[in-house]
C-alpha cells in the first residue's frame, strides 16, 4: 500500500450563496486546489466527489460526471465518481481517492465535497437531511436531526451531568474561531447568554446550538506521497484513514451517547498511523449540534466518556488550550454544506499543518485530525494527518 | 497493487416488485452472495453499495449504512459506502470495492447494487431518472432518457443506414435470452414484428426498444485473489477494470453515436488485462435502449464503427453467435433496477465462466466483459473477468 499525500487545497466561501449555482460553487473549489497544487488537467487520474442528496436539493444526480465536465476536462475523459454517506460524504470522497492512490492505480486524485442547499427546489433542507436518518423509523415519524441530537443532549445530561451552559460554551468557542477564518458563513462573536437563550429548536438546543444551512465547496489534490515534493514543499501526509458504520437509526443503539461508529473508526486510524489520542495536536470535529462535539472529543479519546462538558468548561478545545478542537470555526460557525464539510475540515488541517491558518494558527502543529459524521452516527470516517 | 476476484454471487428476481422493499430486496442478494462464498459477517473487511437515486425513489439517503444495518452486521461495525453514477452506479460500487482490496487495505469486501423503482413515493421514475441527465440543459427542458437515446438512435441511422429493424432484433434477441434466465423481467419471446409495431416512445424508440421500470437487487463478493481458493474452488479474477467520463449532456459531444467514455474506459480495462476485444468470449453490455447495445458493441471495438446494426442482422451477438452479447437478456428483458444492473451485469459473467448458466451457458467461457452506463455515457465503467 503506498503512501498519500495531500498537495493541494481549495475552498469556496461559505454561507447563503444565492447567486453561485453547484457548478460554480464545485468549480471554483477544484480549481483553487489545482492551482494550489500546480497540477495540470492532463496528470489528473480520477475524480472524487462527495455530495449528500444533489438529486433531491438541485434535482442532479451523476454529479461525478458533471463536475469532472464543469471543470472543463471532459475531453480527458478523467473518471469521476461521487460517493455519498450522508454528512460524512466529503470524508468518504477523500477515503476512496486514498485508496485508489494507495492501491497503485492511480498517481494524482483531485476530490471535492459539495452541497447547494439554499435556493433549491423541492422539499425544505431539513425534510431533505431528514433523509440521513432512518426514513422508516424515525424521519417518517417526523424525528429530523435536531430532534435526534436533542434526545442524544438529554441523555448525555441525565448520565454526566452536561449542562446547557456546557452545550452553549461549544457554540462560543467555535464562533470565537469562526470570526478568524475568512471562509466562514458567521463571523460574529456570541455570548454563553445569547446562545443559552436563543429560539428554543428542540430541548436542550436552541438556534445557536445548531449548525446552519450552507451553500459550500471544498477541494483537495491528493497524491502519490514519493511524487508529493515534486509538486510542494509542504505535502501533508495522510497516515491514517479510518471508517465504521453503525445502525442507521438511534434507538437501536447500546447507548445513544456513545457513537460507536467514531469509536471503531478512530481506532483504526491511529491504529494504521501508529499514534494515539494524545498525540493528535487540533483536530477538526463533527458538530452538526453542539452536543456532537462533547460527544466527538469523549469518543475519539481526547477526554474520559463523560467528560466532554467539563473540558469544555476547562478550556481544553479552545485555540490556546491542550487539544484545540474545530479552530476553523467548525460546523457551527463555519457553515455546514454537508457533502463538502469532510473535505473542507482536511483543508483546514492542511493549512494549520502547513503553517497557513493566518490568526487561528496553531503553535507546533504536527499532527491533526478530522472527524466527520453521517446522520446522527450511522456512518463516521476519520482521518489523521502529519507534515512529511 | 493486490489482483482480485469474485467468489460469491447472489440476485433477487428483477420485477415490479410490490411486495419487497428496499430492505429486503438487498438483504436478499446479499445474504446470497455472502452464502455463495461461503464467509462468515466477521470476515468482512468494507461493503460499498451502488444506488443510483434512493433518495427520490424512497426519501432514503446514506443506504450505505443503511445496508450494513439491513444485513445485520452493525454490532461489527463494518465500513460501508455508497456510490452513485447514475445507472452506473453499481459497476462504479464494485470498482471502488476492487480498488480497496487493491490498495491491501482490505480483504474481503461485499458489493450490492440496488433500486427500488416501482411503489414508491414523490417524482415519476421516468422524472428521476431525468436527474442522470443535464438538469440545466436536457431535463429541464422536458428531455428524458427515450428522448435522448432516440436522437442518438436517428443520427446512427442517418450516418450509418442503421434500420428499425434492426434495432427491434436486438429487443428479439435479448428477449429470447431472458426467457431462459429466471432472475429476468419478461421472460417471453417477442417477434420482429412486434418490436417495430410497439407503441411509439420517442421516435424511432418503440416500446419494445425501451428497458422496463424495475425492481432489484444483486450482490458479489470480492475477495484478494490470493486467498480466493480458500473459499471457492471457481474464483473469477477481475482482469481488468476501466472507468471515464464524458460530458453529462448530449450536445456537447464531438459525436453523438459514439460514446467516448465506453471507448476509454474499454481502452484502459483491456490494457490492464493485457487483451484485445478479439479475447472476449461474451460480454453484458448497456442496453437500457436497443440503439445502446448496437452503439456498445462497436465503441467496444467487437465490430467496425457503423456495424453494429449489421452485426445484428448477422446474428454475431446471438447465443450462438460468435460474441454472445447480454446472454441474461440484458437490460431489455432482464430488467434495469439501475444501481443494480452494473452488479448484475457481473453476477451473470461470472455464472457463465464458472460454467453455472444453465440453458444460457456459452461454450468454452474464458474472458468476460460487463459494460455499464451512467445516463446517456457520461459514465461508463468496464470490467473484464477470467477464470482462474
Amino acid at each position: 500500500m503506498r503512501d498519500v499525500a495531500i498537495i493541494g487545497v481549495g475552498l469556496t466561501k461559505f454561507g447563503e450563496l444565492w447567486d453561485k449555482s453547484f457548478r460554480q460553487l464545485i468549480t471554483e473549489a477544484g480549481s483553487k486546489a489545482i492551482f494550489d497544487a500546480g497540477i495540470e488537467g492532463k496528470e489528473i487520474d480520477a475524480m472524487y466527489v462527495g455530495s449528500m442528496s444533489s438529486g433531491r436539493f438541485i434535482g442532479q444526480e451523476h454529479v461525478g460526471a458533471l463536475v469532472a465536465e464543469a471543470s472543463g476536462f471532459s475531453h480527458l475523459h478523467i473518471p469521476s465518481t461521487r460517493v455519498e454517506g450522508a454528512c460524512a460524504s466529503g470524508s468518504l470522497a477523500a477515503r476512496e481517492g486514498f485508496l485508489s492512490i494507495a492501491s497503485g492505480i492511480n498517481d494524482i486524485v483531485v476530490v471535492g465535497g459539495i452541497e447547494k442547499m439554499n435556493d433549491v427546489a423541492g422539499a425544505s433542507a431539513t425534510e431533505t437531511l431528514a433523509t440521513a436518518a432512518d426514513q422508516e423509523w424515525e424521519a417518517f415519524f417526523g424525528a429530523t436531526f435536531p430532534a435526534l441530537y436533542a434526545m442524544i443532549a438529554t441523555k448525555h445530561m441525565h448520565d454526566y451531568g452536561t449542562t446547557k451552559e456546557q452545550l452553549a460554551k461549544v457554540a462560543v468557542k467555535n464562533h470565537d474561531n469562526g470570526t478568524l477564518n475568512p471562509y466562514a458563513q458567521y463571523r460574529r462573536k456570541i455570548t454563553v447568554e445569547q446562545a443559552m437563550n436563543s429560539s428554543p429548536v428542540a430541548y436542550p438546543l436552541g438556534l445557536l446550538d445548531c449548525s446552519p444551512v450552507t451553500d459550500g465547496a471544498a477541494s483537495i489534490v491528493l497524491c502519490a506521497a514519493e511524487k508529493a515534493k515534486e509538486y510542494t514543499d509542504k505535502p501533508i501526509k495522510i497516515i491514517g484513514s479510518g471508517q465504521a458504520s453503525d445502525t442507521l437509526s438511534l434507538h437501536a443503539r447500546r447507548d445513544i451517547c456513545t457513537v460507536d461508529s467514531t469509536v471503531f473508526a478512530s481506532k483504526m486510524a491511529y491504529k494504521q498511523a501508529n499514534v494515539t489520542p494524545d498525540d493528535i495536536d487540533l483536530a477538526e470535529v463533527h458538530d452538526c449540534f453542539t452536543i456532537a462535539e462533547i460527544c466527538a472529543i469523549e469518543d475519539l479519546g481526547f477526554v474520559k466518556k463523560g467528560d466532554g462538558g467539563k473540558a469544555v468548561d476547562e478550556k481544553i478545545t479552545t485555540l490556546d488550550g491542550s487539544k484545540p478542537v474545530n479552530t476553523s470555526g467548525g460546523l457551527k460557525s463555519k457553515g455546514h454544506p454537508v457533502g463538502a464539510t469532510g473535505v473542507a475540515q482536511m483543508v483546514e488541517i492542511t493549512k494549520q499543518l502547513r503553517g497557513e491558518a493566518e490568526q487561528r494558527q496553531i503553535k507546533n502543529a504536527k499532527i491533526g485530525l478530522t472527524h466527520n459524521v453521517g446522520g446522527s452516527g450511522a456512518t463516521c470516517v476519520v482521518h489523521i494527518m502529519e507534515a512529511m
